[in-house]
């Protein structure tokens, strides 16, 4: 049994403000889906047998896992919010899903861990950018 | 679009040994949804009327949130598995999960936001028990 | 025995480019140690009387926490350095840094633990936007 | 300017119980530590042209990191504290910085990262287990 985010929102006793609520549970949702992809990916590339040519690959999975990761956590914050640091927090969560998704394409005809993970950065990278047009 | 769990595991390029691979993709699963939910709450928490009442639900639910990211990062690593570490870490999960659990179903009624917590820490807390049971 | 983020800097064993050792290394240390801070400052912010007061600054404490910590983790990493993805996680790091700052030093009269958080904060503000410059 | 682990304790506004400051000051810092040190030795390893050969050690790093910076993150909240929690938790940082030490010292000649790993890990692991011996 998993909880939906959406769950969640829908329990939160004060006002979330003016914050596009559809927005918002996706981009939660990706975040941690992409956190949770790109730490496999580091893993399942570092079990190849070219790991020497997917070091960029690994490198950019961490920091992809990292950021996502805090920026799930930070939009799941909702007391006390911050306009300015939530668009600074999804736009370098933007750039880094972009860059991992960039360097998983690389590889995703060959590993197919890459092609799922390419296309959940991808995901995720859209994801941010349509939180941050509602967010004006 | 989010990335199953599942498929990621399934695009691993070495094996995964013995392991339940259904105990150990629905542990994933439960431990970064378990830190999610863990993360809202303590932020719900936080914005009650009675948040003195609700310290120690807060502190709990902030140690859950952090225990059980980090057991579903041990978890998606499979290169050079460690069982006892392993073990170990699946020991400490259920724990956290069981104390914040207690925790958030002494408000449940109260708060609707801790009784979605509480189901989500109980669920982990069982799958970690049955990902155990399997490591013998 | 704590290893200085120096030591490991100098057994790397490639090239780190054209980046500003000192600064780097400096922004290093004030990232992980802000996280630190901001973790205790969140705790013991809930541990006061007035904690109803306090919402605001526990929930800039826990994201400036979560930001200084993934900042620290990408600048630690140097395989497949990408100076674009540097530059905007330094930017939201010193956002959250300054919004914790300005937070911590409204309560700083009243908490000591606020006193030395807004002063870890501000230190790790600077310490980005040096490094920032250096990049070019 | 970083803080100190101990000044933040010293501010804390409410009794840390029976507790054995010093042995908690000094598990609270080698944890931090020991996660940078991890992140970093990670990041060489997949630097070095043996990779290959590294791969165990990078993923060792990798846990290691997570759970010492998780252990340092419980240890530094006092709010709700829970004995049996922080008991599992410990041992479990214990065992992880067992299992990296173990392995960093196998490529201690070789790379003066990993000799500075294993003995970051060692004292850790050190921290860890008088920590434990002091909460009885």
């Amino acid at each position: 049994m998993t909880v939906p985010v959406k769950d969640m929102l829908e329990t939160y006793p004060a006002s979330l403000g003016n914050v596009d609520r559809a927005a918002m549970i996706r981009c939660i949702e990706e975040c941690f889906s992409c956190a949770e992809v790109c730490t496999a990916c580091a893993d399942a590339c570092l079990s190849e047998d070219m790991v020497a040519d997917l070091r960029k690959c690994i490198r950019t999975n961490m920091d992809c896992a990292d950021i996502c990761e805090t920026t799930g956590r930070v939009l799941s914050r909702h007391t006390g919010y911050d306009a300015n640091l939530t668009r600074s927090v999804l736009e370098t969560c933007a750039a880094a899903c972009k860059a991992c998704a960039d360097e998983c394409e690389r590889h995703a005809d060959m590993h197919a861990h890459c092609r799922l993970c390419a296309d959940a950065c991808r995901s995720c990278e859209t994801a941010c950018n349509e939180l941050l047009a509602t967010l004006g």
